[in-house]
């Protein structure tokens, strides 16, 4: 136990004595709880215990030091270990909220989750995602590093750490992230595998075989190996110590642990998912000396920690300083990071949004979205695009941006680049911008790929959902208009399953005022994620649309004032208002009705609206039918009727399927007449908003 | 060009013409339908034209063969080379066929679906899918050939090639499908590499430095690499024979070509996704020797290709004589197999299903599901099950079952083995099912995770659904009902979401004889997958069940007779069901209400049930609430009022949550009343069913 290099520092009974305590409390912890996963933390406490020794964090002011080291638990089953140890530094996470583990409204609860405990970073537990958003983390350090620091002026210079399980190391999302962790060269991120061998399913040689580290070698990245994880405390810190010194490339290190150390079931399955039993509990506590009284923390356990938190401190006491002496030096740099800092946006920067007249020429909303980056992105040195390799195609990429790049690598660009290239790896790229919106000094990340792809991210895109992350996805070509790729690329469900999830903002813009609004919103709504749906087809510009009224995320664009008589109110969004307004012509001048046509491009921003109104843009008296082409599904909540596809599409050009599927001015014509016919008559016909329950989203 | 193995063949001057041809025919077709993808075929006609001048296929008897070899184009915008050489082989795809190459109703759509085209296997495009999906095939060839191959008998001996190319390498789906195939030495699969270094981002250098070959080392794969594959057909052919000579291990083959080779941008991204201009065509023409006249094929091209068929054509000759020799060795094992062959299900099968009584004991549904797997396996030869590393809570495994294992390897089991450890690699399951189940051979995958975490195959899913494959999921922890790990792990927007999806049946049984229904359905279903959400927690059996009533999608459980008056209707699913049933009798007792109680495991299935039926389920003249514990979107279709969670959940006892979320038998109560008492008096109520248009399934 003997450090091996000279940085690492030597390990005595009283570390001992602290790793044992974190493998009791964490023990203690899912026994009180009668749930949670005692058997990665036992494996892991050392690995914990000398990593949180080394990491600059400050528990007082927690995630307001953006300089801070950061921590990842991406197999975040093991959060009764990680929330021992912030418990340990001093975090407000007390004795009692240990013992409250995994119960209603406790700030511990079964996974980690970054919006309920302090010191914890992102949301973990679906496997993969951690390491992911680490990727991000070091994005972001990377890129403000690049960006801010000066010589003598190191702002950002932390490091990003995260733990992974076998469970992680299987998972796609990690490969992706790996291999562009690898391919950006993050030096500053280090990984540690916790390479216990068992998965759920017991042994991993039931299924996962692969040689990790060399993988990641094939990643570009220097690899590490501590054999005896549960015992070499000076070998652990040894490597990481080694992994700290590495230049130009993102370090792992393997560290072999027993899963259970210390149960009589360790080393098997048995000790991952369930607590230990009380004679198990009893000979563990006998084993390695633990008082019998649970959740006993020695003195001694508490003031290394201290030891550890007080280092902290001190680092965020000289980085403070440092910022001090950075504003007399660069005061326009200083004024522009405090301003990120304190999580606000530049004074007028909503000036810069493009505005549009009714007559000015039909464009794709992809081309409106790059059009409004184009717009933003000086006002906005915080907001980072990118492509999961669609670049040409989502029109995520504004004149002179520079490439986010390693210096020196065999790509043009520069760390202080804001443009990434993710490449096709959309659920890495999703995680990751978790990550850079987790990251702080309001980092805005927005990533693009088709509407449909976005579908590969589900898992990250609700965990920004849940995280309340402002991350953005210009998710284009997103109807079956975009034509010839065919079904394999036409969203159908994806609308009505983005709407489904909480937290969550889907826009759909019919033309540019709507696109700019869409961005407005999203921008504004510094805790919600927004999928901005984007054509790839021409969109002509509304007369009833701006950016005002399409804030509300629902309003009459067609068909008289609010309040007249109608016979039928058409609902839609994005491509197929322009259709409605045309049905409505037909049905105006052929049939005589009153038609008023309502664009309602983000149903949840439309839902949070004052129920006036709401309903006075659906009001009750004549039928709604609801006109998108996608799944109808949802839709019977704004509407009495709707019309859709709620079958795949198929390949061919663009209007060809508008006809296929009867998507016309005729054909909405046509469902509307029946639509009024069925309704006529009927006494005091209900907005479809009016209802017995009144439900509000959080 | 000479090919430098014994086994490889020698290349002349007529391969080359056969080259440039596929080449010509592809630019043509992307030239016609003035949209497509002719960079990538371009780089790929040689490796195309070796490889299928070595495949046994049989053009006319196509997918009927079960021992062909298998083709799978994972980077599948590249079709429109397979659709050349498919037709020069002889399929059912005319010089027509390709000249109608991405228009409607043609079957050249823009990406391969083997719904639509002969010779085509799976349906690709989604980046990445069709790599798992031959992982899978080669599972489904090497689990037949291990129980039904004897001495002399070699019926399943094929290979499975999967032709992939960057954007495929950087997905985590096919990642993880690696791994997993590294892991089972699937010996008899053979990945080609497309390695042309250009995305459509540009050079590959801009996001993706990993060393390819390094990484499939790592998961246990043989490698090859062909530096010149533009030109040097030997150098492919040998690298094949070598491929095909390798035991123990699969192969992946790295084959460097230059994307667009010919085209004046070859080597570019311009080439990628734009068909050629007229004067790039027309120097490729000239320098390749190719008539000016679009879509000329030579007759000594079709010829060579007429000779590869005849030796596939030949090849099942020679198996159908050994299977019929087979009969009469091995008449039981000809028997099964010719049963599966033919698309059915043993007689009676139907007979093993778990019938339940409604005195008898509250079970999981998870727990019920595993009754069905044990009741069914033996029948059911066909039913291969699995879990994402869940086995233990998914409940996937049945005792006596074998795990599919490579022979001689670190894990217990065999190639005989119907029990796949997938590890946490939940995408390529989804997209290895699919692969299974478009083997044939009537396979039928069965896999587990928590119902959350479909959401991580969502890309795979979707394709089940659009390719019409019997993939089963077993989707537990259906619900917040999971308790303590909290919101991470907890479905909202999950039944939303696949009931959006067009073709595919989302179960949720409320007790045992509905999840005997559901598998019921399923399996009959040959056409659709499904999945079926289920609990961790007990659920009494129903009063009203039965597999026949619950095979219908939606059925009255509680509550009087079909047609009696009724004050309310409470529609609900799984868990919820028996809450509905507790606060029917709280409303009858204390509020003297006549209350019926709909279950609606299916939506789908419901919906395809006769309309005379489907509205005396759901009647006029009493509003509808529906109540599940998951969000509301969507129901509206068949209520007016809906209780559900429209939040994400959280961490605490599943108790604790329900009564959080008020979904409780006093909470639907007063919601019911509310309901009630806000209808009262309404004229004419409809049924949320009647409808001014009626939309219908496909």
């Amino acid at each position: 136990m003997v450090a091996n290099t000279s940085k690492a520092r030597h390990y005595d009974a009283d570390d001992l004595v602290a790793v044992n305590t974190l493998r009791a409390l964490s023990v203690d912890m899912s026994y009180a709880a009668n749930s949670g996963h005692p058997g990665a933390p036992m494996g892991m406490a050392p690995l914990f215990h000398v990593l949180f020794s080394k990491m600059k964090l400050n528990p007082d002011t927690d995630k307001d030091w953006v300089n801070r080291d950061r921590f990842v638990l991406s197999n975040g089953h093991a959060c009764a270990l990680l929330y021992s140890v912030l418990h340990l530094l001093g975090y407000k996470i007390t004795l009692d909220d240990l013992k409250a583990f995994r119960q209603l409204d406790s700030n511990t609860p079964g996974h980690p989750e970054n919006t309920h405990t302090p010191g914890v970073e992102v949301t973990t537990g679906p496997l993969g995602q951690g390491f992911a958003n680490a990727v991000g983390l070091a994005i972001a350090q990377a890129h403000l590093g690049a960006t801010y620091n000066r010589a003598g002026f190191d702002l950002f210079n932390h490091k990003t750490f995260v733990v992974f399980g076998d469970g992680c190391a299987m998972e796609g999302v990690a490969s992706e992230a790996a291999s562009l962790a690898g391919h950006l060269r993050l030096e500053n991120l280090i990984a540690l595998y916790d390479d216990n061998h068992i998965c759920i399913d017991g042994d991993t040689d039931s299924t996962f075989t692969e040689d990790v580290l060399k993988r990641f070698e094939a990643y570009g990245w220097h690899t590490e190996h501590v054999p005896d994880g549960d015992t070499n405390l000076g070998a652990i810190d040894a490597a990481i110590e080694r992994a700290l010194a590495v230049r130009g490339k993102p370090t792992v290190i393997k560290v072999t642990t027993t899963i259970g150390y210390g149960s009589s079931l360790q080393g098997t399955a048995a000790c991952h998912g369930s607590p230990l039993k009380m004679d198990d509990l009893k000979q563990f506590r006998q084993k390695f000396g633990i008082p019998e009284e649970p959740f006993t923390v020695p003195s001694k356990v508490y003031k290394a920690y201290q030891e550890y938190a007080l280092r902290g401190k001190n680092a965020e006491s000289q980085w403070q300083e440092s910022f001090t002496a950075y504003e007399a030096k660069y005061p326009e740099l200083h004024q522009e990071l405090s301003r990120r800092l304190s999580g606000g946006l530049p004074q007028g920067w909503e000036d810069k949004l493009p505005v549009y007249k009714p007559g000015d020429s039909a464009i794709a909303s992809r081309d409106l979205s790059a059009k409004v980056l184009a717009a933003l992105q000086a006002s906005l040195p915080e907001m980072l695009s990118g492509s999961a390799d669609l670049t040409s195609s989502n029109k995520t990429i504004w004149k002179g941006a520079v490439d986010f790049q390693p210096p020196g690598h065999v790509a043009v660009g520069s760390y202080q680049g804001r443009y990434l290239r993710w490449g096709d790896e959309e659920h890495a790229m999703g995680a990751a911008m978790n990550g850079l919106a987790a990251y702080g000094a309001n980092l805005i990340p927005v990533g693009g790929t088709f509407l449909n792809f976005v579908a590969y991210a589900a898992g990250a895109v609700r965990l920004s959902a849940l995280s309340q992350l402002r991350v953005i996805w210009i998710a284009t070509h997103d109807s079956i208009a975009l034509g010839e790729d065919g079904p394999t690329h036409q969203p159908i469900e994806a609308l009505a399953h983005y709407r489904a999830m909480p937290n969550l903002h889907v826009w759909r813009p019919a033309d540019g005022n709507e696109c700019s609004a869409a961005y407005y919103v999203a921008l504004k709504s510094s805790k919600t994620p927004s999928i901005l749906a984007l054509s790839r087809q021409g969109l002509p510009q509304l007369q009833g649309s701006s950016i005002e009224v399409a804030s509300r995320g629902g309003y009459v664009c067609y068909g008289g004032q609010v309040g007249e008589q109608r016979d039928i109110t058409l609902v839609s969004t994005g491509s197929e208002v322009a259709t409605c307004i045309e049905a409505a012509a037909i049905l105006e001048k052929s049939h005589q009705l009153k038609v008023s046509v309502v664009s309602m491009p983000c149903q949840e921003v439309f839902d949070a609206q004052p129920e006036e109104y709401r309903l006075s843009v659906l009001p009750a008296g004549a039928p709604v039918m609801s006109v998108e082409a996608a799944s109808t599904r949802g839709w019977e909540k704004y509407s009495q009727e709707q019309f859709g596809i709620d079958e795949f599409g198929a390949s061919a050009p663009c209007d060809a399927l508008f006809k296929k599927f009867d998507i016309t001015p005729s054909g909405v014509a046509s469902r509307a007449l029946e639509t009024v016919f069925f309704y006529q008559g009927t006494q005091n016909l209900r907005s479809p908003l009016q209802k017995a329950l009144q439900k509000t989203r959080p």
